[in-house]
């Protein structure tokens, strides 16, 4: 099993993926956000959203629906949408009454360059334009199919998902001895949720099956929390100039995390294994199913 | 003309409709919302959605509604939808990094009593909540209506709305000799594109032709402008205790208003004759109008 993949791997270039993907979303999102008055909320708007990332909810937002017989074209407005919620909760999370931090992708936070003012009207903008966007620009789908997905993104970001992860997360400050359940109720909402919708609403867009999307759920959920476990690793072991963002800062605020429970090589393991399972799911699909395989592998295999 | 409107308000009893329709939505709000977890972000959001208000944009959708064929039952998720839109741009606007307001609706603003960061987070969830409401629960509308919905209340809320209007509001601070188009601009984004939308998406619900869309929205705008002179107007003459709000705030941040442009008198006239053209709009709907011709007149004689 473990061999198949590995081939398949060699065979199924994520690099190149990764590359051309990411291009062809940075061209919607600089698209999707025109300059508009006042100037400096668009902005502020735009400075966060074309910061660079990996742009990996939107990719596997435009993976998913191709899997499942959608299209680029069709799931594109969401994948966007998905990136402009990320970035709105990246913008909130990093304002000095939450995490207070200063860089952000490599770059200055949104508040350090624009004020806490605009950062939070900025965040703002962007959350309201995403479910604008969806709603306006998603073409040759099934009416109801948006209005799920317009439901399940604002599932996703409020008390039940992003802001209750982010919550819990704050409260969970100074207290380094949590346990496992409380972790992963926390990053589940936090990191989670976000991940699981970008599988989900491609596949719903694309007007699939409940079977099939239960098996993509599953497959998110597994790359979700690997992905919320390399990153607590990364904390530790990378650099700021690798992650683009503070290193160290789970220490610093006392924060559980999975090394902390676990240990590192633990944690690879436990991530490993997620990514294992995550890639079960995926066997009834054969090739097609390649770029997920290959982003699970990247989950784990990344260096920032 | 005058003196037939004044027979009809007679005949309509304002008070009775404007209370019986605020128990109606705040029964709505009350179960929209139900306890979760974390139990902080619920309670906060919960905190400000239900601390009353007149409830003017709710009302303003379900009389839109009915007045052009729709039902309350269809017009019910959206009407509270822009209810929790309206209290979270009250939340973010109050914050210190904004407006920095220690009481609204009479009782503390949201992050004297819960602290900025969940202050900041219950807004997003408010926000993001407003679009799942209406898409989970709109029921026997047209789904390309509910998506229009969708759409108008991003774009309302965003950077070519709400956002906008506190932008160009904050920037505005300390300069009190802006002219009367750029107060119109601030306040177009500001009051009146929540104030119009509320109005138009009672009537989108129902589905409503273009040209009766057309003189809802040129109703909505009038009563918007209108709407705002009358709070300039209030924040000089009314008391804290009468709005429920900091009084006095425009003069202490040396901000434009109308009745700094025009003086009081002139602001008085002005809104008034904005009500009169707003009321011109629903000459064709006849008895049928006569909450919202009500609705009119209540925003320029009301006292908070």
């Amino acid at each position: 099993m473990v061999q198949t993949e590995a081939e398949n791997i060699e065979v199924f270039d994520l690099n190149s993926y990764l590359k051309e993907r990411k291009i062809l979303v940075e061209k919607a999102l600089d698209e999707s956000l025109p300059m508009g008055k006042p100037e400096k909320v668009y902005e502020s708007m735009r400075y966060s959203l074309l910061a660079g990332g990996k742009r990996l909810r939107p990719i596997l937002c435009l993976a998913s629906a191709e899997l499942t017989g959608g299209t680029i074209e069709m799931a594109m407005p969401t994948a966007c949408a998905l990136e402009m919620i990320h970035t709105m909760s990246l913008i909130h999370d990093d304002l000095p009454a939450m995490d207070n931090d200063d860089y952000r992708r490599g770059k200055l936070t949104n508040h350090k360059v624009y004020g806490e003012d605009i950062a939070i009207l900025a965040g703002d903008g962007l959350l309201a334009y995403s479910f604008e966007f969806v709603a306006v620009n998603t073409k040759n789908v099934d009416p109801l199919a948006v209005i799920e997905v317009l439901a399940l993104l604002g599932q996703t970001v409020g008390a039940a998902g992003l802001v209750g992860g982010q919550v819990l997360d704050l409260e969970s400050e100074g207290k380094p001895d949590l346990d496992a359940e409380t972790l992963s109720f926390i990053h589940h909402h936090k990191t989670g949720a976000l991940l699981k919708t970008s599988v989900l609403s491609g596949a719903i867009l694309a007007g699939t099956s409940t079977k099939i999307k239960a098996k993509l759920a599953k497959y998110a959920e597994n790359i979700g929390l690997a992905f919320q476990i390399v990153d607590d690793i990364l904390d530790i072991t990378a650099t700021q100039e690798e992650l683009g963002k503070t290193a160290g800062k789970d220490l610093k605020a006392q924060k559980a995390t999975y090394p902390s429970l676990w240990g590192i090589d633990e944690s690879k393991r436990q991530a490993q294994e997620l990514v294992r399972e995550a890639i079960v799911e995926l066997a009834d699909f054969g090739q097609k199913a390649e770029p997920l395989r290959a982003i699970a592998h990247f989950i784990t295999n990344r260096k920032y």
